[in-house]
């Protein structure tokens, strides 16, 4: 066993670190008060770019960094440092997961049209899965979002609900049901969606716990939506398992990120235990402070190198989501757990946006839910547990 | 021993929550999006006067409904089902609070000029302590702020920060070092603040997670303030002792608000839980939904009871910190407990605010910091505890 | 409301306590490391029956001190202070269970044949309910012991384990399948089974982590016992309403008794993180000792309160499982903490039972599964909880 | 990053997993119920050197495996996978430790008479180091066992207690105040110390919670033990920074063996879980039950993977307390949860040894206090954190 890094992810390690302090956390209260725009990403991104610096995770053929998912850990984390960075790196949910998905799936002219731009950064996207109730939500198989096939293409009716960034997205990858395939899958197909289609109707966005995603959680109606065959992604009628595909690594690319917004809390939490003295000691030194500290530290160690090993194994062929899930239920908790931590380490001013940690954790909540709520996962694990349980009783 | 309640109390308990369902829940998603203002306030507060549920805690003389600690807790509790309720009845925070205090310590003038309005939901006040570091916070000893006797009155200068409700108050009572009394005590004294006089300067409102308080948390300087010798708050020097007056009643009856809160998103949560089906059955009906709805309910009755149990020692005879701060951190925890299971039981609507619950886990996780933090309590908890072990082991 | 106690509960109170302390406590490390026999509870019942204080929680027309279930727990308790003061007291499991349940069903000849020499502490009794897999656990419908009506009587078949006490018991309320009776209830009937009846076979006694009980934990086979209809406790077919009236009742004095032995394992620890010096100043005194002290201190008294206002709740007319269930489920988990927490304060010493610790903390673990484990009582909470929710949306 | 394990390793890794299922596992109920004998060991350790496979942690100079640490952690869990497959394989406490500091610091004079025979497992031994309040627990610098030099040796005097393995062991090795070095260094010496000495006076056994160690827990009067020169290990005055030698790995190797008998512990239980029907379906695939499986998943793989990296940055290069007392907290609390949660799994049954579970539970309840204490370690950790934020501000 090896855990040690190459050097050229320690040079992008230390150099993302660099920008990240010097460039993109002195835009962040601005941006925390009046809104994330697309004028803010431009910006930072541009500055990335300069940087040498940008979407480390995506291929080279993209303008990517290239890295491996283990690589990739390494870096997002340190890009999350602010709750910013990623925005800045390109590498931020949910383009980063559609990025990845349409890398793996999309045809040549889906690539130039709809990859590259937002590879670059020139667009941003959504991913239109969620519904409201009694629609998709936990349980994927209750999709009521329907595609319908028509002449030259298809026509997409339903509602969507809770979509990340569709507010100023250039096109959505939205999932529906039908176009089941001859190979018996479920029946669910994705599309390429422009925001300019017609019977595209972005509605208002949720007043969220969480704050700074660009574009807001939105309610979209799909009013009929045509669109031509060449906006099918994939085939027709896999689209179960292309959601898969962008899943399992949008899970662990969101424990990345949030390891590194986790971490800035707890630094900022420990420098104020460090300066603040109270009853006549440094708070930093007292034992109830301590424990915390500690404990923090602790997740965040435990975090990272079950994170690291998660996205070792996807990589060498131990692929699945068993592991993911694992990985994505106990960091999502820890990073949880260490930001109220550093709230209750800084009292007061932990629950303010002007010392970041408040931000933090109002953002940070919703992970323990989205890409798999904790309950859904431990369920997944259990039955993968009793699955190897009963081949041992077998073999 | 008897739980049981009295008819009266009974009666009010139905009448509020009556209240609160017909006429302040509605009145929610508006005041949410748009800011808690003085107009709802009055709007609210007049349809509770003409319901005769007003101010339940205050004394009868100041228009209230007289009722006990113990007996409020069950009234404060339906009030708090609303965040919006203990704003309409006269009993939210910082005002209920000052309310008692006042109602305690202050002189026949100072009742009529201070005490009446705000007992009367004429004017708001604030209550202003806490300041930035390295003042006082967790510590009240390091206050920096202080008062200087002068010809005919006083003059205070100094900072104070997340002064909740310093906007639009019509006066602060404000806490300053000096006056040293000749009992020793250490020489903090309280003073009434007019919003007027010239030497308060309101700044900025922090940006906290929290976002219901009318008239945010914010910083203030007082620059030179003079104020009359009228204007001091009991007697100069006792300003700590008084403090105790305040706090230790207002951490319970801060208690009682948000086991209504919390009561809220539980029960909004199961009504979700029950309505939604997932993987074939109703999510109220699945294992690990059903250990956070049990868990729910253990901590809100255990919450509950120990409430009421340490309300009950305040009135009859054995008052003191001690049951204060063990009933502040049990309840302060499980409330927040109890929230961050609804959220995660209602998945992602239950990160909104249109489903209150988003407002909700916003809004109280400061409980744990404020009226001092779970640590502050634990230590005084423990040292209470070491005492009187060295007495049972002396006698 | 009014928590106080009456002033003939604060005399037997205190009375126990002197008793507990002066006559119990020394005869512990003996029995402790060479086993609690029938004679050492002879002995320990002799003396409580002289200083007035046996059996509080029984009638008085059995002998008993004949409080009710509120002052019991006041009273049981301070028993449950050694690990050997129920039994002194003959307020222990499952004797007091049987008591309780033969006093409220038993005829008058089952009341001098059983009832009298059991509530006066002339011999000891157990249950016989549980069964290996696949019978009567968590689930007690699964119930494989099968009683089949004769000439005259009844023939019972089948295996129990951990049948608590069986060693030297002189008879048995035993659980079978059968008598199914006219009520339409699932028919299990309850028999009362001599141990010297030639069918009742004691087999070896399970090596459990707990090791205070007299009589253990054992194994029972039933070789077609053949029983009087006399033997037939309340009427054929209702055993499992019985159970309900044996173990709803039941669960609360274990509640008790644990109280108290969480309690002594509290006292011990901060006795000595009062006296141990570490790192230059008194453990006690430390913050994470404090911590751990303090969660004691909150757990405790919200468990007490807890079980107080339940057992209240069940004489006043709201009896039931709900409350029960939730309070066994709270007291049971928080003793166990608070436990535990004794342990790590105590450090190694608190691994021994010379420290007494070290034997509450092997006793007690149990208590999250008997009676209903933890799981299966939440699950009855949520389902009631779900009903209540469903009544509510209705009315 | 690499997390593969080399051929050998996989190749020792089954042949021990096999050997622990095949002799090992049989030979556990009657060891359990009689006792952990010097016969049962040698039986025991004859078989795994037929096998080839004892002693991995150990140099090949003394008939070891010769693994690295890393590759200790994959093969010392397997072994742990029973509680008698260490004491089997020649790498259990406190004998392995004692083996490692040997290596490291002995003469070879005292190679040959000490180290090899506890190497080959021809005698065991134990380490003196903890005695009764106020002497050295958790605070080592406390240590009361005094040696002052004298003609031709030293002269030890003292009183030790919790000395594990003590009972039957050859020799120990004791830490004792005094032979403060020229170093400057705190001044305790080691000694090695035969138990046919005839001032090593060996008392009773403590009754621990835990009953598998082989020699028992016991306490030691040293009355003016004399042993020559040759019995000092290393040099005098430096006994302090001996014990880390010993320390850092000893706390890394109890993880490991802990890791494996937690594995156990959810083995068993999920393949009870498995066959165990109850209200109608199988417990492993109900919601509680899914839970506590999932956990224990989550909570072996993060504490597996963090001792994999601990033990990598021991070899590196980055050796230290500190990533050693991260992973000694989490693994040792991990480790207590997930058996905790086998016994709740499996009910009554989980509480007995004849189930193994029963036994594990009570064994590894006192990891989480000795080799240092949960509390210690966080104050540690914290300091170092402290200490690093430091220099960030600095630098």
């Amino acid at each position: 066993m090896d855990f040690s890094f190459s050097p050229r992810v320690a040079d992008w390690r230390g150099r993302i670190s660099e920008f990240v302090a010097a460039t993109v956390i002195p835009r962040e209260q601005v941006a925390f008060a009046h809104g994330v725009d697309d004028e803010l990403r431009r910006d930072l991104q541009a500055a990335a770019k300069l940087a040498g610096i940008f979407a480390p995770q995506a291929s080279a053929e993209l303008g990517g960094g290239g890295f491996t998912l283990v690589e990739s850990a390494v870096l997002l984390e340190v890009a999350g440092y602010s709750l910013l960075g990623p925005l800045a790196l390109g590498c931020h949910a949910p383009d980063e997961g559609n990025i990845h998905m349409l890398d793996v799936i999309a045809t040549p002219a889906q690539r130039e049209r709809y990859l590259r731009p937002l590879a670059t950064g020139e667009v941003r996207s959504c991913f239109a899965m969620t519904e409201p109730a009694p629609g998709a939500g936990s349980d994927p198989a209750a999709l009521r979002t329907a595609a319908r096939q028509v002449d030259g293409g298809w026509v997409i009716s339903g509602e969507k609900h809770l979509i990340t960034g569709a507010d100023g997205a250039a096109f959505a990858v939205v999932m529906a049901a039908g176009g089941g395939g001859s190979d018996g899958t479920s029946g669910a197909t994705m599309f390429l969606v422009d925001a300019d289609n017609p019977g595209w109707e972005l509605k208002e966005h949720a007043r969220t716990i969480d704050t700074t995603m660009p574009g807001g959680h939105c309610r979209i109606l799909l009013n009929d939506v045509f669109v031509p065959d060449a906006a099918v992604l994939g085939e027709p009628g896999r689209g179960f398992a292309y959601a898969q595909v962008r899943l399992a690594p949008a899970r662990l690319t969101h424990c990345m990120r949030w390891m590194g917004a986790a971490q800035r809390a707890h630094d900022i939490a420990l420098d104020r235990a460090i300066g603040r003295e109270v009853f006549g000691r440094a708070l930093a030194e007292q034992g109830m402070a301590q424990a915390m500290i500690a404990d923090n530290e602790i997740d965040l160690t435990a975090a990272r190198v079950m994170l690291w090993h998660c996205c070792w194994e996807q990589e060498v062929g131990t692929p699945g989501t068993e592991a993911s899930s694992r990985t994505k239920v106990f960091v999502s908790e820890a990073v949880n757990r260490v930001v109220d931590r550093a709230v209750q380490l800084t009292g007061g001013m932990g629950t303010t946006e002007e010392l970041v940690i408040g931000r933090i954790f109002a953002d940070i909540r919703a992970f323990r839910i989205y890409d798999g709520a904790s309950e859904v996962h431990r369920m997944s694990i259990a039955r993968h547990a009793v699955k190897r349980a009963r081949s041992r009783q077998d073999g």
